[in-house]
């Protein structure tokens, strides 16, 4: 066993999942600030392969900062238009000379939200209906790092920094984070009158689980108001078909709910998603490095999205301790419910954290004390392996929002 | 008494201040994302005022999206100088007709930001170390709101959104917040050399209380390294005596401990900032809306700087919580630490929320019981009085970061 | 006959065919300038066809503004890239609202640059080696055009403005306009590794033709210098053989002289033009409405790209002036040299200027009386028909750089 | 003498005094391609003072593609307001890093410009009214040049060009020229309702002179229609008896002849330059160097303002060649008018052009034999002292436009 500083010990109150109230939201992949969050994220793991390929290690970058100005649109059913663009500028830091060499880190960033928008925005014309642009200067010259493919030596926490993670999800939790996802994944498939620009909010009191869904429509698929009002039901029925997968809970679905049909006010987009049409977006704002906003438990302010995975202790934290979290929960009989808290020291290799720190609420009949040196040893092998996170999010394995 | 729903029950698990481990931080008045808070905040109080002078109501408007492009800087001893400018972004959605009067909002937009650059950062030139666009786009022109100088007829909720505060705050909390707030107020009238952006983090691990300062110094006002070291110790024993103010706990300050004497790396800027050299900043990142980031505690992730106090419920409930808090703590005994929390409902009256939930810990001797009425009936008062947040807010008189 | 105010004179001095020194310059398609020029005119003509096709009018509009700033790159032979990608500003104004339609400016003129760009330009990769942003704002409201499918009445000039025009084409002048664009067209069709940015300076002394043409090379089709010096040669042997098609007089031609192959100085890109390297450029720069550069002939200041052919006089009477000389040429027999001046009168119908003028060197044995009348009639039948001009720009017949 | 190829001979054609019709033009200080011109130019000269002060010797640069968006205003009389401010873009390459030191471009730059707005548009607040941008990026690296504060080498021609210069002027280019001077001198100093962007154009037809000037008002200054018609009327007296002063010729001055008083339609604005309201503008577009646009005589397409002055051979020939012009009429009697060309060759010494023209219409009873030997001596010394227009041009003592 190292001599890392690693604490188990009860967790003060209830579970989530056993509270009264319990409120969880993500926002979708389409989300003005997902966008911004994605183009983020693509733009770091491209910027982070791009070094390694060209000279062997990543260098010192953050690309955490792109903002979205909304445009604005005239949807119409069967097919409206764009009449303003949407305008994105990436914003960072990203080093552009190493050894003699150069390294072109705003092509990098373009291309990486070109492949980003293409591939996820089918409706969304990159370069017309959305400018993208660029603007990436070089941080202190003297924070070049070392994550080389020789060399994988643990880097310093560049920060007195933190992170938390949870494990496992609620009900709650599990039902509005793969809503979005099937939503975006199989359901748009088979249906491309749903736009990207999913908004889910969970909210459970006891034992009825409400599911609220903004779910932007793609105009050129729907022909008419039937159309809009088809789409919707589709939505409601397959959220909420897919909620009683995760719980016997009461669940009741609620789509567009905003709408006014007298009004001829409803969620109908060009491109599939708000930011045609005045909702502005930014990094961070929006879902937490576990995809989702949970204000029930403790959360972090860090921005992950976009940040260099090499040593930048925010991020790495943020998703190491989920991953612990989640590693506990498999391995271990017994657990309820398991936050890890990381808590950086500046200057310290990041795998040896000023404090580990895991709260547990247990099943009936286990005690912390029974799984102590358990998880205890998990903590421990998980932080040895820190770097392996780095890996996972260049590799695009780790998600971020 | 009303029929809200207000519910008060004991809070699961210890109060903060009797936890073994407390973070807290702020990010001060000069750092990137608190320039943008500041200056999203200040355009929105702008635009309020501006609308309310002009048609007599505040129309529909959200400034809370203000992006920071770092700059270049080349600090030296005696003063240095800008390489290449902060370039700060201004984005958002303001109305600019209105029954055919024409509001300047871009104009209204860039006057308060100057304001604010010239009234809070001395050292930064407006226009020419800092240049600030605007995009102020027009958002769906059927949310025009009312909150006129005559009629003040409670909003509707915009958003199912959700408003966390507490009170009271803790030893750390009250040092880390005071201590900024202190640096840059009656410390900095004495001590041009201390820049305005200052990041305080506090870390209480029983009684003992670890303030880690990052101090910007201007480079015009310190000759030499000496001079340096000395601008650094009297921060620190400011700090210190400060603190001491607060609390009884063993205290101990560190200030640019990231500073390498032998390799000249020391914190010297020549504007105060670091956003002159590679800090980019955006708003909603750092503080919420009572200045601070804990943890511990309960966050919402909204960004509170810049959006609609009359209607955007999100920051009105961040805000209204906190004041109830206060409120409660204020006039009610027995109070060890008390946490509001507001639930709103999409298109009902902002003074009845879905929920109003008061979680308490009550000192020894008191049970949730003999107090539960009276804060009730607090919760019920400051509900009803819900549009004072949007004028105190219009008023600068409440603080967003 | 008309009223017309129409002069026919001798021209003072010799025709310039005659002079002892003739100076030509052409700045092909892909010189920074003249990319600005023809994206400013394609979207000229894109916004003019939809007004055409939306309301049935071409409404106010000018877009003859365009910016570009260029890049950076690291061409290197067998394929280089792009470092910082070309910016380019489309900026103008243009009537976004019409009787309840909105018409989406931006979209029209980003749409038409991207078009303008992947045609023109295959080594130019849209939105990420060249950002394309639009800055269109309305003008004065009251300017609305009446051009319609209908009605085609002649508007009034919207400035006391001049234009001037030439014919014929002196064998430099032919040589330096059809080079380039024998060299832009069937030659690149053939020979990928020349790029578009192609400028040819042509300067006759007596009897002798210099032509000077730097020519950018596209480093992905140039292996090595070996290649690139063949690329040069052809380069110059095509010139040489298209000139004797239009001289008797010597020529020597000179390519890419600035070159310095001890010093490795050559003229190789990544994309074919200069704009990815240091060379920005913007409208009206450039060429004139004939395609030339001409100083030893009267040249109009105007910037003729993207300026609204339905009322814009500048533009109007440059292409006309230039008509006119074109078809008094054809028709008429004796004519050396005619150059067409017309001068607006602010408010009065454009086919009907303030004065016309005709200013001719005749052959030998012809004198200006002989042909006074025939001129002054094909002048009269070509103002009568000025709105043909307007037609044949919207529909990109007629060059205007 | 030298053995420099210089040419004097006889104009073919008249003297533009004897031609019947003249066209004389004039962009004042305020109209938005001037002030493109103007910021250019002063920029131009920051840098050049800059690098003689921080390394002795100007480096490579050019900032010769300033751009700006018009905005949007209201005027109104008795003080209208800016709804959307003026957008500037500085566009252009300069050296920033110089043997170890950094070069503060676009710091620099951004002060001139501020200096420049704040010194010649009093009621263009900078920053609000008009935001200045700027992209200065770094050209070829190897183009630095010598122009040191010990040695004054005559640097070689960068390109091939072509400058042109005539003296003296005309009665109507002196008219012109005049009256915008002093209208923006100390005309404007006495009546500040008179704002910057006048523009004037001169027509002579035989002896009688018009003068057409569009002078934009300043709504702060003009309380009602009547004081508008009287300002209006003080320029046209103005420029009348300014006239007078150069001229016998019968002289009619017109001021805003597109004012429609019934429609409420004037020249009103809130600036003083029509900036403010849909009239774009950029460098190059407007007057020649010597401050005119002359159709009437031989013009160089070349955009001087923001040229490097060291060794841009398009500007400094424009420039030279109108002060060798002049000298040769201040000192040689007997000629009627003389334009000066000179052609460069790239690579050679600036003081040694290709060729040096100079072509002269003469008084009755001189020839041009008669003065020729004079002529001849004078455009060699001239050239000899070439360098000398690079220092005026970098003291401000010549301007551009």
């Amino acid at each position: 066993m190292s001599n890392r500083n690693i604490r188990v010990e009860p967790m003060a109150g209830l579970a989530v999942e056993d509270q009264e109230v319990e409120i969880v939201e993500r926002k979708g992949l389409g989300h003005p600030d997902s966008i911004c969050d994605g183009i983020a994220e693509h733009v770091s793991q491209a910027l982070a392969r791009e070094y390694l390929d060209r000279v062997g290690k990543v260098l010192h970058y953050n690309t955490d900062e792109t903002q979205l100005v909304a445009g604005s649109a005239a949807p119409a059913f069967g097919g409206g238009e764009v009449l303003e663009p949407v305008y994105v500028l990436i914003v960072g830091r990203a080093t552009q000379t190493y050894q003699g060499a150069k390294i072109p880190t705003e092509t990098i960033a373009l291309r990486a939200a070109r492949e980003y928008v293409e591939t996820n925005f089918p409706e969304l014309e990159f370069g017309t209906d959305v400018i993208v642009d660029v603007r990436l200067g070089e941080g202190s010259g003297d924070l070049q790092e070392v994550f080389g493919e020789e060399e994988r030596t643990v880097p310093s926490a560049n920060d007195t920094s933190f992170g938390v993670g949870h494990a496992p999800l609620t009900e709650t939790e599990q039902i509005v984070l793969e809503a979005e996802r099937h939503l975006n994944g199989e359901y748009s498939a088979d249906h491309p009158e749903l736009g990207e620009d999913i908004k889910l909010m969970g909210k459970r009191e006891g034992d009825r689980i409400d599911v609220t869904v903004a779910a932007a429509m793609v105009d050129s698929y729907i022909d008419d108001i039937d159309a809009y009002q088809e789409a919707v039901r589709d939505v409601r029925e397959y959220v909420h078909d897919l909620a009683t997968e995760y719980t016997d809970r009461e669940v009741e679905v609620h789509v567009n709910t905003a709408d006014d049909y007298d009004e001829g006010a409803i969620y109908l987009t060009t491109t599939g998603t708000s930011a045609e049409m005045g909702d502005d977006g930014s990094v961070g704002r929006g879902n937490r490095a576990n995809g989702l906003i949970t204000p029930n438990r403790s959360m972090s302010m860090e921005a992950t999205s976009g940040k260099n995975p090499v040593n930048h202790i925010g991020k790495i934290y943020n998703l190491l301790s989920t991953a612990i979290a989640e590693a506990v929960v498999e391995e271990v009989d017994g657990i309820r419910e398991i936050r890890i808290r990381l808590l950086s020291q500046i200057g310290q290799p990041i795998d040896d954290p000023h404090v580990a720190d895991a709260a547990i609420v247990t099943e009936d009949g286990v005690s912390v004390a029974d799984i102590e040196q358990e998880v205890t040893a998990i903590v421990d092998r998980e932080l040895a392996d820190v770097t392996s996170i780095t890996e996972r999010v260049i590799d695009g394995e780790l998600t971020t929002f």
